[in-house]
Parts: structure tokens; C-alpha cells; sequence
């Protein structure tokens, strides 16, 4: 009964998300779900994505939070369009919070639409937006057996980028453990190796990004 | 309608963890629903926590992850009886997934059950197991903006523990702000200040966590 009423909701989401698809493709604009947990880095990597790619895209950004508006506060500072989405308690975005925000966004202006996911391992991985792609961020900070007890988030991604690698030499994070074990769920992932706070693999995973474009 | 559903859904888990909470009282073991972000460190904060109260607290051990018994292999190598829940992809235990689990504890004959729940800032949060209270951890990785962002877990809370405090030298985390922000959404939380790694801040930590039982 509690699964039937769980499918249905999916089964909704992805209607409403193959409608955002649409409008998506006919503005031209290519879009990037980024989901991460708490604290690994998404909206420093966002500013530092954008930081790289603003003088060759015109970017836009959706900031899903549950609650405030301090992200958008950061991207806005950017000079970039952006949208803030408060779940008002809901883990994850879905394809109906996407679609209600659309109209305040100039699509057909943009190039990459990058929609910042709540703050979770679990729940963004399984509701569709609508997006061309996944990708995740996590932190070395997390530790290195979040593959193994997370893995539909690092199957469902199509780019894994492993952040603040500046912390490695104070820890016990095996970063070979996290690519191994996300290659093995995902033999697809594409894994970059990045420090937002000292700037070190962003030129490298922008480029990436910006090629997948074309 | 799906509001609707949501609130049905919360009303059958406090039932059950109502019924949980008399079998507890029954048998006289007190127990902690511990919460975090992934990668907090809880696991790592519960084996400190093992090692410390041993001599004085016989200690049993709930381990909730999606997939795979990783954690409760570790806890089980501390002699401790343990249990490890896998919730096939929910993002937080219920009290009916606690329910299922109590005949396989010895529950007379522990002093203290710590439920150690998904790691996730969000839901676990919402859903009472049946425990006499609720702590949480926070990395000083994840940030100073946590408590602003997911402010549901921090009111919710008896006790957060700040850990990794070791890496506060590496990074530009504000404690005070998160000290000052927790507790603006609860005055009553109780906030200690560890590190796992080095073991700093464990026996006050501990401390406390003991004197709780009387």
C-alpha cells in the first residue's frame, strides 16, 4: 500500500519531469542536476564553475534548499540569473518544484542551467528534473565508504568530483577506495579530483563540462 | 492529497514508536536516536563513545545504513551486542523497522541503546523511533551554514556534537556561528566541541551522555 502510493508519486515526477525535458530542449539550453551531501561543497563549486565558465556560457542556476535563500544570495553575486527553491521540508527536489520555477528564468538566454539539489545522499538520486545529466560532489571529509553505502546516487551520476582534496594529508580518506569502489557501480563515472578552496582541478572538470555542450 | 498521505504516514510511526518507547521503559534501557549528515562521523563518534563508557554502561547498538553492514561490523568488533538495519533505500529509520529489530537485543540487559539512524540531515529528524532523545553530529567540514539550512534536525536535537575539530586549522568554518545559530533555533541544545580523530572533547562528551541514564 505504502509502495503503491510511493510509485505513483514517481510515476508523476517523471511525467511532469519528460515535460521539462521538452521545454528544456526547445530553449536550447543544456541542464545539470548537482546533488551532494550536506557540506560537500556544491554551492562553493558552483561559484567556481561559473567563476571558469562565464566568459564562454551564459549560465543559470536553480538553488534548491529547504529553507532561506543564502545560496542564491552567492550565485546572484555572480551576475548570473538564479532561482531559489525552498522545499518547505522535503529532502529533494522534484520535477513539479523545477516546473513551477521556469517561467522566472530567461531559458532561451542560457546555455547550462545547473540546478543545485537539497543537501542529501539518499532522496535527490531518484526523482527525475528533468536534467541531461547527474553529478555529484562529496567531500573527502565524508570519508572514503560513501560509494558502498550510498551507491544509487554515485550509479545514477554521470560525473563524480571529489572535493576539498586540500584536506587529504590531514586524514585517513582513501581516495583510491572512492574511485574503485564508484567505478564499480559505475564504470561510466567520470571522476575529477578538486579543491574549491585553493582552486586546484577546476579548470579541468569546467572544460569537461562545458564539452559536454557540444 | 499527498499532504494527506505524509501526515497518515507520521501518525502510524508515533504509534509504533509509542509502543516502543513502553517496551524500552520496560526493560530499563534508555536510548539515543544519533543523527548526522553522511560522513558526521557518527560511527566513528559511537565506537569512541563504546570504548569510554564500557567499563561503566552496558551498551547495545541499532545500526541503520540503506545497504551493507559496514558499520556494524565495526561496532560488533567492540564486543557490544549490535544490530545492523538495512532500509533497501529509505533515508531513515521509522519505528517500525526499530520494532522488528528489538527481539534480536537483549534488551534487559543493557543500561543504553544507541539507534545510530541514516546519515542524512533531513529526514531522520521527522520520524520518532521510540527513543528518549535525540543528538546529532555535525563535521566542522560540512560548514558553519548547516544549522540556518536544515534547521529541523538542530531543534529536534538534546545534544550536537561539532567533530573533526582538528581540521578547523584547514578550513574557514566559523564554530561560533554555528554555536550562535543552533542555539538561536534551541537553547536548550547541548553542543560539544570533539575530535574523533585525536579523541579531544570524548570524555566530557561521554560524561554527560552517562549522567543522562540517571
Amino acid at each position: 500500500m505504502k509502495i503503491k502510493v510511493v510509485t505513483r508519486i514517481l510515476e508523476a515526477n517523471d511525467r511532469i519531469a519528460d515535460e521539462n525535458r521538452k521545454r528544456f530542449k526547445e530553449a536550447g539550453v543544456s541542464v545539470v542536476n548537482l546533488m551532494g551531501a550536506p557540506g560537500a561543497g556544491k554551492t562553493t563549486l558552483l561559484e567556481r564553475t561559473i567563476q571558469a565558465l562565464k566568459p564562454r556560457l551564459r549560465i543559470g542556476v536553480i538553488e534548491g534548499d529547504i529553507v532561506g535563500s543564502d545560496d542564491a544570495e552567492r550565485i546572484s553575486a555572480l551576475d548570473v540569473p538564479v532561482v531559489q527553491i525552498n522545499t518547505g521540508g522535503a529532502c529533494h527536489l522534484d520535477a513539479n518544484m523545477i516546473s513551477e520555477v521556469l517561467d522566472d528564468l530567461p531559458l532561451r538566454e542560457l546555455d547550462l542551467l545547473i540546478i543545485e539539489n537539497v543537501g542529501n545522499l539518499v532522496c535527490p538520486a531518484e526523482f527525475k528534473v528533468g536534467e541531461d545529466a547527474k553529478m555529484m560532489v562529496l567531500s573527502v571529509a565524508e570519508g572514503h565508504d560513501k560509494p558502498l553505502k550510498y551507491p544509487l546516487m554515485f550509479r545514477e551520476s554521470s560525473a563524480l568530483v571529489i572535493n576539498k582534496i586540500d584536506l587529504l594529508p590531514y586524514m585517513n580518506t582513501d581516495i583510491n577506495k572512492v574511485r574503485n569502489d564508484s567505478l564499480a557501480l559505475n564504470p561510466k563515472l567520470k571522476i575529477f579530483e578538486v579543491s574549491c578552496a585553493k582552486g586546484t582541478g577546476i579548470d579541468q572538470w569546467a572544460q569537461w563540462l562545458s564539452a559536454l555542450r557540444s
